[in-house]
């Protein structure tokens, strides 16, 4: 899994039906040391993560598993909401 | 899921079976602020979105599940049209 | 899916029995402007594409989901084979 | 699967219940030179490898695969600890 | 599939069950004219792909289809060995 940053969400009316009711969250990848990289996606959420709250996420099938219809055309998900990193070195 | 901009259409006669009459999308990969990066790529779409609008798609198996027919030869999809985007800082 | 121009092939005697007969392609990934980008790889064809053709293709699972045993070891398949690409901008 | 050495660990107490109990080991990707590379990622591990082992892990669906509910919101897992690379040239 | 060389192989004594016996090559992605790109990886041998010999292997879920057990935790697989490869231009 990836570690992320919440930094928004998306709206969206015309969606898969899957879907609906599900927050959409856009969070940024960042590495072990809290350093954005590469580019925000849009990951589905479940557990009411925050803005500004550390993820981590699962991305291609495994992302749409924690889901009510685990079928969704979802490819991105969290995993959890990061307490803190152990990092030695 | 990625956000996106369709920025256009392919036409194909001689392609899987499963996909007659899915409209195929031009669609440009970009990030929260609308800045595109990466490359242009093929999705199915069945929404109708239209060409300058912004999009949110899956990848891999995720991205067939909305078709007629999921388990197509297909690996990008359109999972919902973008209303807003919030974005914090 | 990606874009790409076919631009050879593969011969393999040594291989997975479920592609016995099945042409290998080398593709090259172009974005719509028919530009190349990145590395070329090895996709399964069950269209008869040509070398200079342009096609599009599915990574992945996916991309066996055309061949006549659709559980073979292959992660990338051609989907169709490009008419025109409508580009606007 | 790619190669990599431990170098943390993620502590989370809201995340997919199928998890719960298992160690999630920050994990930076490297080279069979031992050279990092890319960023690092978190990854469910049910060997017990330390922090400074080298391992090597599968991604997507797979990743899941040893775990006791393998259909777990996971997208990457510790394959196997390396004992030693054998490297030609 | 991408086209890789074998240049190497990984011993791992702590690893999923389903691999028992399994060889475990370290393979270098190259293109079509043989040069060398991106990082080496692990991937599982059911050939008896030696090293120096050109192979192509399967990412992802695919990548365990060939094994005796596929649903092992495993990312990567050999699909071939690579005879040669016409390339026109």
């Amino acid at each position: 899994m990836q570690m992320a940053k919440v930094i928004g969400m998306v709206t969206s009316t015309v969606k898969v039906k899957e879907i609906k009711g599900i927050t959409l969250l856009v969070i940024q990848p960042c590495n072990s040391k809290h350093v954005a990289f590469g580019q925000a996606i849009v990951a589905a959420d479940t557990f009411g993560a925050g803005v500004g709250e550390y993820v981590f996420y699962s991305k291609s099938k495994e992302g749409a598993m924690n889901l009510p219809i685990p079928t969704a055309c979802v490819d991105a998900g969290i995993t959890g909401i990061i307490d803190s990193v152990y990092r030695k070195v």
